[in-house]
């Protein structure tokens, strides 16, 4: 077991540490979020830091990184308070990984990398029409974190789309069967293989498996 | 493809809606959370919702549920500013889904599920023995989240350790290698398979895929 202290991690290239520290944390919910700007120009751009806030309300939250570095996907958002949340699969990876390349405002990353906007008539956003989990989402909040001038943008769940085999009998989505795919630091993705499920735990019991 | 409107997502059993909202935003870096209290009693507790929020400084956030559901850790943190967060692995897994459970506050979970704590001599915060990467944490901010009294925890990293077979030259950080695990909703555990690294994307350019 190796040891780094923080000092050393400080002293580090910033592409290494980049890559180590943004890995350390564990696999992440990968993601494309759709937008428009006040002219309805699309934009879509990946985001892997996405977090369940909670069930009742719907509410999911992601991490925008500080304004200067990634403006478009925030910006739009304060303008039209939607956005959609694609999940990302295997058959338009490379598109997905692409649309992280600076493009000017101009332009539509979905023209660039070759993905289809879906656009519905109750969300102002675009959808991934090759995406097999999407859901819409209504602004609540945007919160600056004042440490490194990131934003936690939160949201709350309007339209979910997903296709009806994934959905089992308690309501668990099984994103391995859709082929949803996670990713590590900057640029990996994975594919995932369940191990187990297990019951609701109690203090007084041993783990239950649930039937998969 | 299924369309769900949040109007019928909120008509739901809240087992049911508990399962498919907290699954839809995809896989999550599950991880063990130690802390101890004033008196140095340890505590531990699974924690699915954790982000990267920045490399220079190495920041990581996790949201922790409204005090009344999930108070022990908060508290501990609030008064000791210090944690350590430790990756799950399938050797363990049991053990670390039951500390799940609600144990009264004088049980430490340890004890419960027979998990080792670590101590050190430069974190207050026990950590997990049989995990193979674990980091040490110090508060930086506890933001509450009004919408639904859930809070986003704001530490900056400390001390990592990790096996040095799983740092590679470009200090990424090959968790597949490690057997750290992803999760997915309330109760659902993964492994990886790594499918692709890529290059930062450029604007004009096609995606390379990096040696994996």
């Amino acid at each position: 077991m190796k040891h780094f202290t923080i000092q050393e991690v400080k002293s580090w290239d910033r592409f290494y540490r980049g890559n180590f520290i943004n890995s350390i944390s564990g696999f992440k919910s990968v993601s494309l979020i759709g937008t428009v700007d006040q002219e309805n120009n699309p934009n879509l751009a990946i985001f892997s830091n996405i977090v369940h806030l909670g069930a009742d309300p719907a509410l999911v939250g992601f991490i925008n990184r500080p304004r200067e570095a990634s403006p478009h996907t925030l910006s739009n958002i304060e303008h039209t308070g939607s956005y959609t949340i694609n999940h990302i699969h295997e058959e338009f990876l490379e598109k997905a990984h692409q649309t992280s390349a600076k493009y000017a405002k101009h332009e539509s990353e979905f023209e660039k990398t070759g993905l289809s906007p879906l656009w519905t008539d109750h969300t102002k956003a675009p959808f991934v029409k090759e995406s097999k989990v999407r859901y819409s989402m209504e602004l609540q909040e945007i919160i600056p974190l004042k440490q490194n001038n990131t934003f936690l943008v939160v949201g709350a769940i309007q339209d979910i789309y997903v296709p009806s085999v994934a959905v089992q009998a308690d309501g668990y989505v099984d994103l391995e069967n859709v082929g949803s795919l996670a990713s590590l630091g900057i640029d990996g993705y994975y594919k995932t293989s369940l191990l187990n499920r297990y019951a609701y735990a109690k203090a007084d019991k041993e783990p239950t498996r649930l039937e998969a």
